[in-house]
């Protein structure tokens, strides 16, 4: 998508084994680029987040694997690396998928070729990655055509950070709204905030507004009170984690913007490519463990201070404890239907196993 | 309510015609009482909202009122001090009570007693806020005693701050869990950030700290998650203005905690005190005109910096919109029972109109 006006992606590579990131974690005061140059940068990038989104954890993890073997492309470093690289974030099924994807094959490869069959498949998966999320856009934007029945401004809400910084371009949840703006429909984006780590305000309404869609910025909060207005016409978020029956894992506050949106007759949907279904987990609520973050994203705020630093603030006295849990699951029967990048389907085993058979 | 083990209140006089009120903005990062010794003290207490919350700001107008006529108990200043006390918080229900409640009798009194006259006034709303606060207490630890099922920990979520630092001691909200504490019952409290102003981060996490009730911060977005995993037993909240059928108008979210108390078969319970009621409202969902507040408070956090200082952040670039509502309503349908001064109701015209006739 374009940063004032010059299209970027997220992450980037070129034909020199150069790999490109932006430090997500100085968004939206600053941005920055960092070369990822070694496998520990790649283990860095991840875990201190500079990083995140579950399709653009995948492809740094899968550069990950290339510079770890281009070290060293033994047995035993691909499994040491493999370990440590799934160990920066645990609960990313991406990562998984994408180390899995890569270790499925490449101990067939000869040892000399292994690090330069490893580069291929991460290439391949940024590829693939910014083509699957075109098509979510592509399917997702047929939705919101159908949904248009005015002509007033259509308002969408989202929750977190689903756009291509969570990506390589595009996003999951974002893709439809970007093809809905570039092909010039009347649209604003209802942007929650999605505290403890604000990825809404710090993201979502940072690369809605560089590229130029129409997006207001809201607390977690006031979106109860504006479907109940009649003032948002679709929610759309992604999804961390879905599970056979369409129960969806995604960010803390997921749920309750779902359980709004179903007490007020609005359509949620949810945008997920393939990597984040889990074939074997038949059903999502009280069978995902939730993630505990740290108490810091609580309690500490980031942003900009009076001298135009970035800084933190400490909200409450040291004697207060908090609770961070980092995602919950929103049951099938409160989604409307799943945009994927092979169609639109019903949150129900059949329906998701007749798509993706 | 107690501060580390010292009995306090949010607003504290004595015979000597002495008034000292806690600065509220600066919790939970310092503890400092502010001697009111006249009106423009009291305005200043209100206006810069040192002290703030519906029953707490009318007994400081109260006192303000006191300190204008000590000044010069004439008709002219009395109306002066009454259409600058109201300017300070104009859309505070409480206030214009307190004011009118002043301003009803105070004419038809000698003009050399009338500063005396409204001492007693002051003092005796003081001590009734106090008796209020303390019956919904009694009442709502009723309730609570008859939700215990088991010798397990039995948790309580709220939102906001409904505490003692709103009224003048107990709380509406908090006074059940005062009670509930203060007898003995194993109680935990899980303490919603309450987002924008943060009064739950800021105040009510404070004040439970302080008395010594086991308590937890979360973040707005934590709510629903805890519910669906059965880690929360009772919701209770306070009310800013109550609709004649129930419909409960309360801080921004209170709606989506209500939602999700109610998809999970969880006791959704609002403290009131009569002032809350408004008989001619006839419910509140769409009728309601929602206060747009600030954006600065969307924009800004406000906390303790590296250095130890109480200082603001800001959360987002500039050319980042935001929209502030206040306040939502929950509808009457999603809460259990109303929690008053004169017992506990149902959330219907005709059960309010029958404890209240």
């Amino acid at each position: 998508m374009l940063i004032d006006g010059i299209s970027r992606k997220s992450i980037e590579s070129n034909d020199n084994y150069e790999v490109k990131i932006i430090d997500q974690t100085i968004l939206p005061h600053k941005l920055e680029y960092i070369d990822l140059k070694n496998f520990s940068d790649c283990c860095k990038a991840i875990k201190d987040m500079w990083v995140r989104g579950a399709p653009l954890i995948g492809v740094t993890a899968s550069y990950g694997m290339f510079f770890a073997l281009k070290e060293n492309s033994s047995k035993k470093n691909i499994e040491y690396s493999f370990k440590k690289l799934l160990a920066t974030r645990p609960t990313a099924v991406d990562l998984k998928w994408a180390l899995e994807n890569i270790t499925d094959v490449i101990l067939q490869i000869n040892e000399n070729d292994r690090a330069d069959h490893v580069w291929g498949i991460a290439r391949k998966l940024e590829a693939d990655s910014i083509e699957q999320c075109s098509k979510i856009g592509d399917y997702g934007l047929e939705v919101i055509k159908s949904r248009i029945k005015n002509n007033k401004t259509f308002n969408i809400l989202t929750h977190c950070n689903a756009g291509w910084l969570a990506c390589v371009d595009w996003g999951t949840a974002l893709a439809p709204i970007y093809k809905a703006y570039n092909s010039g429909l009347d649209i604003h984006v209802w942007v929650d905030e999605t505290r403890p780590r604000s990825q809404g305000a710090a993201l979502t309404a940072w690369e809605l507004s560089k590229h130029g869609v129409p997006n207001t910025l809201i607390v977690d909060n006031a979106g109860g009170h504006l479907m109940q207005r009649g003032e948002v016409d679709i929610c759309i978020v992604g999804s961390d984690r879905t599970a056979a029956n369409g129960d969806v894992c995604n960010k803390i506050g997921t749920y309750m913007k779902a359980l709004c949106a179903f007490d007020n007759d609005i359509p949620f949907y949810v945008a997920i490519p393939e990597s984040t279904i889990d074939f074997k987990l038949k059903s999502g609520v009280n069978n995902i463990k939730i993630e505990e973050r740290s108490h810091n994203e609580v309690t500490h705020v980031r942003g900009i201070n009076e001298e135009g630093k970035i800084s933190k603030v400490k909200i409450t006295p040291d004697f207060v404890k908090s609770h961070n849990p980092g995602f919950d699951v929103t049951p099938a029967r409160l989604v409307t239907k799943l945009i994927t990048d092979r169609g639109i389907c019903d949150p129900t085993t059949d329906s998701i196993r007749k798509l993706f058979k």
